[in-house]
């Protein structure tokens, strides 16, 4: 069984007066051996049962051990001989799902994960009006407390939940590693997250030191630590850094990009030797077009549209195959598409009458398209996208595809094909199919194997800083090492919005492989 | 008002959109600008009050510091205009006495001190019997715990004492700095201490990082840190790194000597260059000796005894010159002096009865000098010095010497005439006429301007590290660099003591100064 960065079973040299430093030297010099670092911090409830732990143990024990900013920490020496395990636990503290996975610091084993959804969004759905609950009163009683205690009670009933399901006990547990976005992680430490909204948007901490999980309440090991990723302000989180982490990114020899659509837009791009970052007042736009009429996947919405090749009609399919109740973005994008490929709609992103034939209405003086007929339909009602609906899609992908080349192009100085890797990021991404985004002119038409669809990536990366110890230097590094730019909306950048509401684009030889699709 | 290194008010950049970073990276800025050091620990009770607190003080903070081994501290931020002072105390947690001194950290104004007995002394007097004493029972109810609790519910008591005798509050008690010996800082911790009484005497720490004052219960700010020096070994304790600070003699360009005689006698000897330190078996001796029938300096003591330069008899002075009721340890040394020089003992130590006269009685078979008539003593007895007490006397003073000569001699290669000054410390050494142990052969015949009193000196140390932040770094470097060497007591060590048994020493070229004195 391959031993964790964060577990380690160490021999230390016997005393004898020849050798007669401290239990706590000992230790250190042990784990200097096995880890070459030179000094450790080791607090008082370790040194409390050093001495007799030590020669009960014939000088053997295992040390889960953490890092921080400052130095690698002790948090606990346990019997090698005993088969006790230790647990981590990673969160992905989202806006709307927090999703946790239980990690076996030993062997690194993931041993299950549970997710639900914020019980804040009772307080607001958005990071928005939970902010402006946090100034409600203040202290105990407080918005701010109110938030904070949501999250952590729902994550410690969660952790209680893991434990019960895995048969182990939350005394196991000694480290937790989280990433959210900069409002999220602030209320999960009950800081003030007022100034995040205000001009100049000031977070109160970006490089967050470990913090005793007894500080935040946390309900593992008394002498657990918590580890949240570092923001890079108040709209670049530390789940953009996890995903960082886990896409690689900062390892990769030539540029690659990675961007998020959650709550915001962020993207990052770069390699080992550069990273540069930005997210901005575009990301709303798309999540709020495709959100105003999307779904959150569930039975029955429908996930993906495309063309008959025979009859040129549409097909659909839903999610477990039930009768359709509504389309969530991915299928959207994927409905968007087949309009735009099949004629229905134009360059401009309207409706062409002759082609939609009888499937275009007007209802109240504005054109829907009926994808899912009224009879058809889980829900009785007609399943639709109206002219005004498209136009919030239309905005929506102008905008990333803008976003997209300002940092690329304009900012990193490259050229979409100079890119080996597309991630995409965050749960939207995750069902996004490339091929689509690409026919509508919302992603850059560059080869298809290019792009990879991450999964929870904010997640996966408070994994890695559970199981590898490197990582936390890769993070700080990552922090410092990033540019972040302020994504700046002036005329030129008007311009090429401008340009980027037609499908696919103005310049259509932007999208050479679209030529065979179109008519 | 100069500003302490603890204690600093800074200014930090306004927020604005081209400097965005968070509050906490900007209060690091600002402290980096102030200080010139890169990361700062902020502790969560800090940043829950940053966003506000820098904004009604207009970005202006009084901030409380503090370091350990790994990086710098933020203990609290404060109102900078208002008056509210902070303060540090300062601990010399001595085996028989504890002393505390209350420091102000803006001003370094030193407030006043308190002394008192260390409370341990109801469960043994001396060390040894305390250590035994925590093998009784475990847990909280066991020996450990209950000497622990001695110790920190008298420093509470006293902290409050303070606390009333200058108006302040626990609460702007801030830091808390304290030196002992390797047991009686163990014994503050409440960690184990048996191993450092058994081979090969193990203490369970020497580097102590920093702890929360909330961890030792003990009652200053909440968020207080208490700083403990580092032990060499079981036999070379923080007091004794302390003392060094305090007499710099980690700064010296030339070798220089501290000897501190406590519980236990221990030397070291270096410049800036090197340090040899050095503790051992003979130290016990020398203080068992002495205090077999030397008395705690109190009024009626006997304190100096001198030669009448006409009549030759011996004149003596006791502390507010109240009747005498005994004598104490350097009243020892000085009548021992004034026995030899006016050849009332010869150089084998043994009383001459043809000089002493009529002052030497005969009790039970041993030879009595009476030094005061029983009419004229304070408890109407009469106060001796018996052949025996000055075998116990001799015995104490040829080990001194003989440490002394192994230390400087055998160990650094320097004769005695090579060192700048000769440091006496604890508080036994306080009250030492150096020109009576020369007179004995106790210290070495080296001019009396080298030799320096230097008082509390584990208090003074610790009092330094209040005030300076450079001293944390010079206690790390002064323990390091430390080689400490084990007493051996061998053959030649045996003949170099033999030799320093006479009076003052078989050698007498050694002592060229007592020529003229003697007859």
């Amino acid at each position: 069984m391959p031993e964790s960065g964060f577990l380690r079973t160490i021999t230390i040299e016997q005393p004898s007066l020849g050798n007669n430093t401290s239990d706590a030297q000992r230790l250190e010099q042990g784990l200097k051996n096995e880890l070459g670092i030179d000094s450790f911090d080791i607090p008082l409830h370790v040194l409390k049962k050093l001495p007799s732990s030590l020669r009960a143990w014939q000088f053997q024990t295992k040390v889960v051990l953490f890092k921080n900013r400052h130095a690698w920490m002790v948090l606990d020496i346990i019997d090698p001989n005993s088969d006790r395990c230790v647990f981590g636990v990673a969160i992905d503290i989202g806006t709307t799902r927090i999703v946790m996975a239980l990690i076996n610091l030993e062997s690194n084993e993931h041993l299950g994960e549970i997710g639900f959804d914020n019980p804040q969004a009772a307080i607001g759905p958005d990071i928005l009006s939970r902010i402006h609950h946090t100034s409600q009163k203040s202290g105990i009683a407080g918005g701010l407390a109110e938030l904070n205690s949501l999250v952590i009670e729902s994550v410690n009933q969660h952790i209680a939940q893991l434990c019960d399901s895995y048969g182990i006990v939350a005394e196991d547990i000694y480290i937790v590693t989280g990433a959210g976005n900069t409002a999220m992680t602030h209320l999960f430490m009950g800081l003030d997250v007022m100034e995040i909204i205000k001009e100049p948007y000031i977070p109160c901490v970006n490089i967050i030191d470990n913090l005793p999980a007894r500080q935040l309440d946390i309900k593992i090991n008394t002498n657990g630590s918590v580890f949240l990723f570092p923001n890079i302000g108040s709209y670049f989180g530390g789940d953009l850094i996890a995903g960082i982490l886990y896409s690689d990114l900062d390892k990769k020899e030539s540029p690659c990009l990675m961007v998020d659509v959650g709550t915001n837009a962020e993207i990052v791009v770069g390699s080992r030797d550069w990273l540069i970052a930005c997210a901005g007042a575009a990301g709303p736009a798309l999540e709020g077009g495709v959100s105003k009429m999307g779904m959150t996947a569930k039975p029955g919405v429908i996930d993906k549209v495309w063309i008959d090749e025979d009859s040129k009609e549409l097909n659909i399919h839903t999610i477990e195959e039930k009768p359709p109740i509504g389309i969530c973005g991915s299928g959207m994008i994927d409905l968007t598409a087949s309009l735009f490929l099949s004629g229905r709609i134009d360059i401009r992103g309207k409706f062409v009458k002759e082609v939609c034939k009888n499937h275009l209405v007007e209802k109240e003086g504005i054109q829907h398209f009926i994808l899912v007929e009224e009879k058809e339909s889980g829900t009785h009602d007609s399943i639709c996208l109206s002219q005004v609906d498209l136009n919030s899609l239309t905005s929506s992908k102008a905008a990333m595809y803008t976003i997209l080349e300002v940092i690329v192009k304009n900012t990193a100085g490259l050229e979409f094909e100079d890119l080996s890797k597309f991630y995409v990021a965050g749960t939207f991404g995750s069902f996004i199919k490339p091929v689509s985004a690409i026919s509508i002119g919302m992603l850059p038409d560059i080869p298809i194997e290019t792009f990879e669809v991450l999964g929870n990536s904010s997640l996966g990366g408070a994994i890695i800083l559970l199981k590898d110890p490197n990582a936390f230097d890769r993070v700080m590094h990552i922090r410092q090492s990033i540019t972040y730019i302020e994504l700046n909306v002036n005329q030129e950048f008007m311009n090429m919005f401008s340009g980027a509401k037609f499908y696919p684009h103005t310049d259509v030889s932007r999208f050479p492989s679209l030529t065979n699709k179109l008519n």
